[in-house]
C-alpha cells in the first residue's frame, strides 16, 4: 500500500500541491461506497467505513472515529500514514490543516481536493479555516495514480414493489414537489443515493450490502431527470417510469455538462451539506440567488417509515429472531462439543441461516464476528485480521450482523457467553444491558432530538467511570443503507427530531483492549404514546426479536424494573418465535432466558 | 399602559415604520436591566425578565417563555398586546415578522429597531429571514414617547477586594491580553456588564439586585478605556486603577463617537452575539477584515470560579442555610398558630433573616413567594398580583430566593408543606425531588455540555408524562447576576462545556394551573472526580445547605439510592449548621428531616 501514498506524493509535487485531502467518500457523500471510490483504502490500506486522509510531502494522517481506533492502528502500521483519533478535544483534520498552513511560512499553501468527493459545505468550511490557502478542486485526481481503478457497477436496476415500499414513486414525488413549490423552487437536485432509491422505489447492487443505484436525480415540477448508467435499466423499468412520470435518463458522467447548460428557472433546491462541491459550485456560479440551500424533504420523509415499511421491519426482525436462535443454539453446541469454529465460520453460518428465508436478499453489512479480545474492536473485521481466531468454550463472543429481506432491513448485535465468564465480563455484559434498557424505556415529548437522549444510555456507565466512543443509535434504511439519517443518538449535537416511524438502533458497548468487548443492539421504532396538557408524547417500541441471554447477568446492577423489562422482552420473543421453531429449539431458548 | 402602545403606533406612522421591535433588553444584552431600558414593560405592562415585543399598526405581540405564561396572560389582558408562547414548534417572533413581511403584498416592509438594544447577530438574523425588508436602526427611538424616562443610576462604584474576588484585575487583564494576542487582536470591546464587573473587580448598584456598573470596556494591550458615568467613580477608585493599569475613563454615551474615530490597530475582538448592533456596525463598516468575532474569553474564565470564590460560595450557602432554617421554623409556627402571613410578609421575613448576617449586601433577585395555586407561576411575582394571598395551614408554599453576601451569591428554592397535602401534591413534591437528585448524582466525562445532561432530570418526569417548560439549570455569578452563562442545562442546545468551578443551579419543577407548583433548587459546583483510561471525569458537589423536608414524601417513587442521597444531604446540612443554631432550632430541623 505504501506505493500508492508515495505515488500520490510524487503527483502532488508535479501539480504543485502542498496538501492533498482524500475524503474516502464518493460523489454522493456515501458512508459505504463502490470499490471505485475507496481512495482512503487505496492510499493508506485502512478498510474502515469512515475517515479522512490528509497527505503532505512528508506526512500522511488518517482521521477516524473510535469504532476503528484499534483496526486503524494495525492497518496503518508501516503504511506511512499515522492515526489521528477523532474525539472531543482532539484536533480535527481541518484544524490540523489550518495549523499546518499557519506554520509553513508560505504566503499561499495549495490544498488539492477531489471536489466530487466532498460536500460543498466541507470545502466551504475548509476555506474559512484556511483563509490564505488556495484550494484546488480536481475531480478524479486519483485516476493517473490508480491505474486499475474499478469501473462503475453494471448490475441491473429493479423496482421495489408497492407491496414492500408502501408508497408509490408518484406519490413521493408529488409530496416533494409541494415542498419545492412552497420554497419557490422549480427544481431539486438530489445526490444522496439512499434518497434517490427511496424516492423512485428503485434498487440495484451498486454498493456492497447497500442496494442503491449510482445516480443523481433532478426533479422538476413535471419531469424527472435521472443521471445513471443507461445499461443498468431494462426496457420494463423505463416503461414503468414512462407511465408514472415524464422521465428522462441521461448518462451518469454527463451531469456536469448538463448543469452548466441547465436553465434553473425560478429556483433550485440543493443541500450544501450533501451535494458535492463540484456540482454545487457549477450552480453557485451560475445563479447564486436562485439556490435554496436546505435539507431535502425526502430525507425526513424517508426516515419516518410508512405502515407497510413498519410491518415489513417487524417481519424482518421475526425472520432474524428465527435465524439467530438457530445460530446461537448451533454455536453453543458446536463450541461446547469441541468443534473447530472460526470467527469466519460463525459469520458464514449466520448468513447461511438467514439466507434460508425466501425473502432474504443479502446481508445488510459485513458481519462483525469477534471472539474474546477481538470484541474490543467495535467494528472488528475478521477478514482483515492477521490470523484466524477460533471460538473457545469460555469468554464472550460478539456478533453484529443483519440482512436485507424483501420486507425490511435488520441490524442486531448480541454478545453471548460461550462458557465460563470472568467477573469483569459478567459486569460489563450487565452494565451494557442496563444502558440499552435505559433508552428502551424512554418516554419523551415531541420535538426531542436524539442527542438529548444519549445520556440516558451513558449515565449508568458514566457512574462506573466507563464510556464508549461510538454513537448510541443510528437510523436504519428500508432496503437501503443500514445507517441513515437525519436522526441519530450521538454525543455530537444533531437537531433532527424524533417522529413516529423512525427506526433507530440502540447499541451501547464497552471495549476492554486485550480482553473483551460487549455490545448489545436492539432496534427501536418511535411511536406515539399519548397526548396530554404537556403536548404529544413519544416512546420506543423494540422490534428486535432475538432473545437476551440471562444466564450470565451480574447481580445487583439491574433494578427490578430493568429485570422486568428483560423478562417481558424475552417472553414476547419466545411467544412470537415459537410457531416457527422446533420443540428442541424452544426448550433451548427457555434455558437461555430463564 | 395602553397609552404607550398607541403612542408608539402614532410615532411609527410618522417614521414610516410598518413594524417596531422592542427587545426589552439594554445596550449590554442584560436580562435584568436598569429601569431606563424597561421598554417591554413600558409598552405592554408585562414585568417579566424575558420577552420581545413586536408592534404593527394593528397588533402588538409579546413573545416570552413558559416561566411567564400565566403572568403574561394576566398582565396583557386589555393591554392591546397578545401573548405568543415561546416553545418548541411555535413560531418565533422573527418567524412571525418574516410571515408578516411575506403576506403584506408590499415591496418593502420597514422594520424599526433600537440597534443599541439588540445584539448584532439578532439583527443580522432578522435581515436574513426578511430579505426584502428594510431595517431601520434608531437608537433610543423611545425617547420622544417615554417623556419621563428614568436617567442612568448614579450610585458609586466600589471595589470587590481580593479577599473576596480571589484574583486581581491585573491578573485577569493579563490572561485576557494573552488570548487577544493569540488571536491577533490589539483590542477587545466588552459590553456585557457582568464580564466588565468581574474583569475589573468593580461593583455598583445599577440594576436592581445585580451589582454591576453600566459601562463598556475597551481593553488594549497596555491600556483600559472604560466608558461609564465619571460621577460614579471616587478619586480612590481612580487612584486604584491608575496604579494597576493605564486606565482611562470616558463618558458612557461617548462610546459611539469614540469608536467612529478609533484606530483599531491589528484587530479587535468583538462578540456579535453580545455586542449591540449599533456599536458592532460602526466597527464593521470601518474595518470588517480586522474584526475577530468570538466569545470573550472573560466569559468562560468568569464562570469557572477560583478557590476564593468557591469557598465564598460555600460560606454563602451556609449563611443561607442558617437563615432559611429559622425562616421555615418561623413560617410553620406562624401559620399553624393562625397568624396572618401574606406572601409578601413571608418574603420580607426571609430577607430580614438573611440581612442579619453582616456580610449581607442585597437580595440577589426579587423573591418568588407563592402559596398554593400561585406556585403554578414559575416566576410568580406577588408584588404585581391582583390581590394579596395569605398562607393557610395546608397545601404547598414555594419560595425561590437568594442573597448577595460579600463572599458569594445564593439562589435556592424550597417547596414546603404547610399542613395536610393532597396525594397529587405529595406525588409532585416527590417526583420533582427525584429529578433534582438525578442531576445531583451525575458523573460525566470532560467536554460534556449542559444540554446533554438535561434529560437526566426530565426522564423521571417524562415517564409520568409530566414536564416543565423552563431550563433545568443556570450558572450563578459571584456578586453579579444570579443568572450567568455560558454553561446552562436547558432543552435548547448550548455547546458550552462544564469545567471544574462552574456553579450551576439544579431546579426542576411541576406547575399545575389552579392547584399548586413545586420546584426544588439546589446549587451545584462542578468538580473533578477522577481520571482513568477513558479520560477525565467530572461530577457535581451540592453546596446548598438548606434541609429538604422529608415529612411529605410519597412512597414508592424514590429508589433506595435516592433516599440515601437525601439522608446524606440532610445529615451534612445539620452537621454544618448545628454550630450556628439554637438547640430548639436543631430539634425542629431533626423533625423535618427524619
Amino acid at each position: 500500500m505504501r506505493y500508492s501514498l508515495e505515488a500520490l506524493q510524487t503527483y502532488m509535487k508535479r501539480w504543485g500541491w502542498d496538501i492533498a485531502v482524500v475524503s474516502g467518500s464518493d460523489p454522493h457523500g456515501s458512508e459505504y461506497t463502490p470499490q471505485r471510490w475507496r481512495l482512503r483504502e487505496f492510499i493508506t490500506g485502512f478498510t474502515g467505513s469512515a475517515g479522512t486522509v490528509v497527505v503532505t510531502q512528508n506526512s500522511s494522517g488518517l482521521w477516524t472515529d473510535s469504532r476503528y481506533f484499534l483496526q486503524a492502528e494495525q492497518q496503518l502500521a508501516n503504511s506511512g500514514s499515522v492515526l489521528h483519533k477523532e474525539k472531543p478535544g482532539n484536533q480535527t483534520w481541518s484544524e490540523w490543516i489550518a495549523e499546518y498552513c499557519a506554520t509553513q511560512g508560505k504566503e499561499h499553501v495549495v490544498i488539492g481536493v477531489d471536489g466530487m468527493c466532498h460536500s460543498y459545505s466541507q470545502i466551504d468550511e475548509l476555506k474559512r479555516s484556511c483563509p490564505n490557502a488556495t484550494i484546488v478542486s480536481s475531480p478524479d485526481y486519483i485516476d493517473p495514480i490508480w491505474t486499475d481503478r474499478p469501473a462503475l457497477p453494471k448490475d441491473k436496476v429493479w423496482i421495489l414493489g408497492i407491496e414492500y415500499a408502501g408508497t408509490g414513486a408518484a406519490e413521493k414525488l408529488s409530496a416533494l414537489r409541494k415542498v419545492m413549490a412552497r420554497n419557490g423552487c422549480s427544481a431539486a437536485l438530489i445526490s444522496d443515493l439512499m434518497q434517490i432509491a427511496w424516492l423512485l422505489n428503485i434498487r440495484s447492487n451498486d454498493v456492497l450490502h447497500t442496494p442503491v443505484v449510482i445516480s443523481y436525480c433532478l426533479v422538476e415540477q413535471d419531469r424527472v431527470v435521472l443521471f445513471a448508467d443507461p445499461d443498468k435499466f431494462s426496457t420494463d423499468i423505463l416503461d414503468y417510469f414512462g407511465k408514472t412520470d415524464n422521465f428522462e435518463l441521461h448518462s451518469y458522467y454527463g451531469i456536469s455538462d448538463y448543469l452548466k447548460e441547465y436553465n434553473v428557472g425560478d429556483g433550485i433546491m440543493l443541500h450544501s451539506k450533501t451535494l458535492n462541491y463540484h456540482l454545487y459550485s457549477i450552480l453557485q456560479s451560475k445563479c447564486p440567488d436562485r439556490i435554496v440551500d436546505m435539507e431535502m424533504p425526502v430525507n425526513m420523509a424517508k426516515a419516518a417509515k410508512n405502515p407497510t415499511e413498519i410491518s415489513g421491519f417487524r417481519q424482518a426482525y421475526l425472520f432474524d429472531g428465527i435465524a439467530q436462535t438457530r445460530f446461537f443454539k448451533w454455536l453453543e453446541e458446536s463450541v461446547s462439543n469441541g468443534k473447530k469454529v472460526s470467527e469466519a465460520d460463525a459469520a458464514a453460518k449466520m448468513s447461511s441461516l438467514r439466507a434460508l428465508n425466501p425473502q432474504y436478499i443479502d446481508d445488510s453489512f459485513g458481519t462483525i464476528s469477534a471472539y474474546g479480545a477481538n470484541g474490543a474492536y467495535p467494528h472488528y473485521d475478521y477478514s482483515v485480521a492477521k490470523k484466524e481466531t477460533y471460538l473457545e468454550p469460555h469468554g464472550l463472543y460478539l456478533i453484529d450482523s443483519g440482512a436485507h429481506y424483501r420486507c425490511g432491513t435488520t441490524d442486531i448485535t448480541r454478545t453471548v457467553p460461550l462458557g465460563e465468564l470472568t467477573d469483569q465480563e459478567r459486569f460489563d455484559y450487565t452494565i451494557v444491558l442496563k444502558s440499552m434498557i435505559g433508552l428502551s424505556m424512554a418516554v419523551f415529548p415531541e420535538h426531542t432530538a436524539g442527542a438529548r437522549l444519549d445520556c440516558l444510555m451513558r449515565e449508568p456507565m458514566w457512574r462506573c467511570r466507563l464510556n464508549y466512543g461510538h454513537g448510541s443509535g443510528h437510523g436504519v434504511g428500508h432496503l437501503l443503507s443500514v445507517h441513515e439519517g437525519p436522526q441519530g443518538i450521538r454525543q455530537d449535537s444533531n437537531p433532527a427530531e424524533f417522529v413516529p416511524g423512525v427506526v433507530m438502533s440502540n447499541e451501547p458497548g464497552i471495549y476492554i483492549e486485550g480482553k473483551h468487548g460487549v455490545r448489545h443492539e436492539n432496534m427501536l421504532l418511535c411511536v406515539e404514546d399519548c397526548r396530554n396538557e404537556y403536548g404529544t408524547w413519544f416512546r420506543f417500541d423494540t422490534i428486535t426479536r432475538t432473545y437476551i441471554d440471562t444466564t450470565c447477568l451480574a447481580c445487583g446492577i439491574l433494578s427490578q424494573e430493568e429485570l422486568a423489562w428483560i423478562r417481558d422482552f424475552n417472553r414476547i420473543c419466545i411467544e412470537e418465535l415459537s410457531p416457527y421453531l422446533e420443540q428442541s429449539e424452544i426448550e433451548w431458548l427457555l434455558t437461555k432466558t430463564k
